[in-house]
């Protein structure tokens, strides 16, 4: 390992980019890169045990830039918006325990047989309302996530971050905020405009890159920084200049990355992000 | 066939919803079934040769509710930009000798090699502007149409139906205004707002449904009236609040339409656009 690029102390790789570690693997890989923080799952999470999971991160003195995720709030069913409600106030503990900057909301697409999106919106909106009390108790920050509106339908009614502030607004800063992933905001012609909006209220932010042609599964057509279509550097400047001082996390959802070996994979984090940003 | 539903005076078949058929097939599908009005595609009018298209739709009486399309602006070399505008000159004529009530105008994507969204995005406007003398010459309306974020990359960097207005009102109303796609603009929380700020300037409106899960070829996720997640009667309701009362048009891009029997597709878009809007 040569010396780490400066500004790379702010790099956080996100575990859903080598998904196929466990956490313990992938604390070790952060430290073998030299990359200082972490964005954790809760399926891994749970797999290694909340308190072990905490321990091991610790031990490698990684910090943990997000918990991923709490959301999918709207269900027709009112025992099923219950259940959705009790699983986020178990997030929020788990966020807690990991010491984790935030715990990272996707709302939710349409309600199952609806087509009433202000319905789901309002929905989203009644859902955190109701979590936030759990939030401010446990010292953890809730981070709204819009996901591209190819995506409103099926998996998240927050579409850009532009509504994802205005419902982040409605609650204290202290306890909720917004996250800003490129892959889902980058096409907005407002996007700097509500960076701006956002100051003290971003909570987390994620890069990876828009890659064209969109693989068949569109959860999947994410690309190293490099790869694709994003100018990352903007982003990342209006974050700072809204007084984002957290970390970056790589965050990367592509069959190819997964497959790849997770040190070949590490290393090109930190060198895209290193060229690009640093 | 049955008594026309009221309301149905108003429906338009675009032909890229009976994609096997030539011209001449879509204008006898379109008096076999009592709908009024057509949207012509140019490469089905070209081969059909412009003269004995534009005849061949009067003499059927049918109506030309739009003519698709011109745009793909953003080339980066010189000479390419050029050639896309002598290009639009000649579908703007092509539009006015086939009578239509606005050419569509897909603007294009990233400039290959650019990842320099704001400049793609001037680049639209500056194209418009050169093609708007002609548009007044010649009468016709350009219609800009917003495509889905998914498609910012590669083939069209206007995004909402908000962006497309306000590049629209730069310019005289009688020859730029919006097509409203209901695939490309239902997930949008501002859609009923732009819609009314619209009012004078929508020359276009084209439905479809969007359908999940995605397909692999996300060009194709449309469906049929009724076959996905979106509510046609608010868009339908206030595209007539704002004082649209052209023809509306639907548009279906989906490999099982395309491969039904196009009097069974005609009679399906009757039947839905009654049941659901009438």
């Amino acid at each position: 390992m040569t010396g780490r690029p400066p500004g790379s102390d702010r790099l956080s790789l996100n575990q859903a980019t080598v998904k196929r570690l466990d956490l313990a693997q992938s604390v070790d890989l952060c430290v073998r890169h030299e990359i200082p923080a972490i964005g954790l799952w809760r399926d891994r999470v749970a797999e290694a045990g909340l308190r072990q999971a905490a321990a091991t991160v610790r031990a490698a003195g990684l910090h943990v830039s997000s918990l991923c995720r709490g959301g999918f709030f709207t269900h027709p069913d009112r025992a099923e918006r219950a259940s959705a409600r009790a699983d986020n106030r178990r997030a929020i503990a788990e966020a807690a325990e990991l010491g984790a900057d935030t715990l990272v909301l996707v709302s939710g697409g349409l309600p199952s047989g609806s087509r009433n999106l202000a319905l789901a919106r309002r929905m989203v909106g009644d859902a955190i309302a109701d979590l936030v009390p759990t939030a401010q108790r446990l010292g953890v920050r809730l981070g709204i996530e819009p996901m591209h509106p190819m995506f409103c339908a099926d998996r998240c009614v927050v579409s850009t971050l532009g509504d994802a502030l205005d419902l982040a607004l409605q609650f204290p800063a202290e306890s909720v905020g917004v996250v800003v992933d490129t892959y889902h905001v980058w096409w907005d012609p407002r996007l700097a405009a509500q960076i701006g909006r956002s100051r003290g209220r971003i909570v987390g932010v994620q890069l990876c890159d828009w890659v064209v042609p969109l693989p068949a599964d569109t959860l999947l057509g994410r690309g190293h920084l490099g790869d694709g279509v994003i100018d990352f550097p903007p982003v990342v400047a209006a974050v700072r200049s809204a007084g984002y001082t957290g970390f970056v996390e790589i965050e990367i959802f592509n069959q190819d990355v997964w497959d790849a070996p997770a040190d070949q994979t590490a290393a090109t984090v930190r060198q895209r992000f290193a060229s690009l940003l640093d």
